[in-house]
């Protein structure tokens, strides 16, 4: 029998999410995951571990929710409660499960290990539950069908649940729930301030069909638009979306670097490999961020030959061969500097492109003339160097983040011809 | 007057929290911050800018909690709704608000920017708040003091909300309530797996204090262990834990690299700078995220040189010196290409380490005898090189990330003397 009304909320349990110990990372992968096939989350709440804490918002969330689905708590040790108050919560025991022991037996087969009597207790499960193995860690998942509600408790270590969601938890909600169309469609920009932005799209907004929802989510050098559509079918949502996207291109093309997940150096990488093009970095004061960036791609050994960090100035000039006069009487943050580097680099890896970047990412580093914040950055080509000028905040990490996606879009500029008309 | 009973509720607003295309990391940071100054954080709440479930929250909250702290649905934008949503809670109203409208004033004339019609609805604000100054963006802050509750209202973006944090409501909070002591402190373990530290640490876990709880919190090689204390002045708590602590260090010492917010990056960073001493990296499969690691920490340049990734083959020869005919022979991932690396590296950048690293990040590049996940590195000194391999998995971020944090470890345990060891 198929279940209706399809929304869940999410539960995190654990003291580490209340003082601020650990980021929550698994709620976005879980609603995103969850909205793909077409289930609404429209609540989280994170709780100590705290077996009262717990039971009321397992009985809250039951009045809301057709799906609830928690994570943490189900460690070997005594900090993790949540078995224990599933039983409390359902009125029913821990049992020695059978299959989650053969499970465990077999991890610990695979990585060599022995298995400790803490492991063996993780092979209890609360009675009325389907365990739901898990493959790269140690406590098993566990589904709930219960006066039809469906209630799941996966491990809260990041890449265990993400495996079990994916292997064990989506296709099982698939196969309860008969689910209705929710369309999400995220149009990434970058170049604009959100006010500004909004000014520019505003009648474009006005003139959305009002199936459609927009969102501003902005981030730093980037707002990512997010259109949510609902009440007709995906394919009636997908084809409405096209068309308002296609006139949203008309006033802001230039500013769209991609859509949905799609990340600045994803992005790169497929124009990169579209054109058989490389690309090579020289960076000072992003200290190896940019570089980061661009090999979090999967395959980007394709495209990306190799970078130098010449963090102390000295490396410019040994390994970029940046004349040390220039250094001395421009700065190391300076046009001049940036666009030897940038040429240099080029020359080195004997790339396609090569960007460059020297800056103060603060918080030492500023002199009268230079505060921190100051970021110079080149782009080399075959042919030629464009440098730029960036001023930015306070904040180091901020900073670094700013400079090194700065630098991704001024490539991907480049790329498209863009660069000489802004 | 003073208000007792020190407890704080988190609601986060937005739609992208709940369809997973934010990471909320806006809470840890609130809940430490508030710790810090004795306020417990017992929950955190998403939804979505649902005005229903915004008063449904704020409502539940306010009979558990004695601060209620939002953040997000301040912007600019339609899709904003939280200030329409205090008025409704509050039963009062939207009015021009003089004092945040010259904060703005203020913020687009040190930006030498215009400010547009939709920027100056922001100074409208309900008539019973006090409106804390944003200095590094558009949305004011909201200050409520209602039937003996304290709301606050920050803006989502992080920070933005970290400066009014630190500048607006953490002063306010410690003049408005009397708080009482709460101490904790994380001790950061590397090398041993969960179930086997709390093997090698069972009996010391059992004779602690009644006044101290202990979690686990694991994280890609590393397990952060935390005491928290309560019931006692906070000097007590120090004490008390300085002793138990002290006796930890006797059974896993060479395991704890540091404590509380200590990241492994700073750690080494301490070490260098007491010795005098200089690192450099050569980095392939990390791909630059080392060397981001060292130089996310501020004041790295003291002790970082500089890095090269030489992701492509032939750089690992061009810029490293490394014998082609070895890298041929050996593979570029084995154990004597990472000895040359990390020996030519050393001497390349004249520091007392460097590090190498040489591995399959995937999920490309196995080949029959080396699978996605193989990494070997090296550490070299002014008189000798070390290597070690490492069979990480499958996933690639993951893979980078225990690659870096392995080089780090690596680096600390050769300063310390550990690594022969082990």
């Amino acid at each position: 029998m198929y279940l209706c009304a399809m929304n869940c909320e999410i539960i995190t349990i654990g003291d580490e999410l209340l003082i601020g110990q650990v980021i929550d990372t698994n709620s976005a992968y879980i609603a995103n995951r969850l909205n793909e096939i077409g289930i609404r989350v429209t609540r989280r709440t994170a709780v100590g571990d705290v077996p009262d804490d717990m039971i009321n918002v397992l009985s809250d969330a039951s009045l809301r929710a057709s799906v609830i689905l928690m994570t943490g708590g189900l460690g070997p040790t005594k900090d993790d409660k949540t078995k224990d108050v599933l039983c409390d919560y359902f009125g029913t025991s821990l049992t020695f499960n059978e299959s989650s022991f053969k499970d465990l037996e077999e991890l610990f087969k695979t990585r060599g290990r022995e298995m400790t009597e803490l492991n063996r207790s993780q092979a209890e499960l609360p009675d009325n539950c389907i365990a739901l193995q898990n493959k790269l860690g140690t406590a098993p998942g566990m589904w709930f069908d219960h006066n039809d509600k469906i209630y799941i408790s996966l491990p809260g270590v990041p890449y265990e649940m993400e495996n079990l969601m994916k292997e064990q938890v989506l296709p099982r909600l698939k196969e309860r729930f008969k689910l209705e169309a929710v369309f999400h469609r995220t149009i990434q920009t970058t170049g604009l301030a959100e006010s500004v932005l909004a000014d520019r799209i505003r009648e474009w907004e006005s003139a959305l069909p009002p199936c459609f929802k927009l969102a501003y989510l902005p981030a730093p050098g980037i707002v990512r638009l997010r259109l949510t559509g609902e009440g007709k079918t995906y394919d009636e949502l997908k084809a409405l979306s096209e068309k308002c996207i296609a006139d949203l291109r008309e006033l802001i093309g230039d500013q769209i670097f991609g859509y949905d997940d799609e990340r600045l150096p994803e992005v790169i990488g497929k124009l990169l490999k579209s054109q058989n093009q490389t690309v090579s970095v020289a960076e000072s004061c992003s200290g190896g961020y940019l570089a980061h960036l661009i090999t979090s791609i999967a395959g980007s050994s394709e495209y990306f030959k190799g970078g130098i960090v010449p963090y102390d100035n000295s490396f410019k000039t040994k390994l970029l061969s940046v004349d040390k006069e220039l250094i001395l009487t421009k700065g190391a943050v300076s046009e001049e500097v940036v666009i030897e580097m940038a040429r240099n680099c080029r020359k080195l890896f004997d790339t396609d492109y090569a960007l460059s970047i020297s800056g103060i990412a603060g918080p030492g580093g500023a002199t009268p003339e230079k505060s921190v914040g100051l970021v110079w950055m080149a782009i080399a080509t075959r042919d030629k160097v464009q440098a730029r000028k960036f001023q930015f905040g306070k904040n180091r990490t901020l900073n670094i983040t700013l400079t090194a996606n700065s630098a991704l879009e001024l490539l991907r500029r480049e790329i498209l011809g863009l660069l000489n008309a802004n």
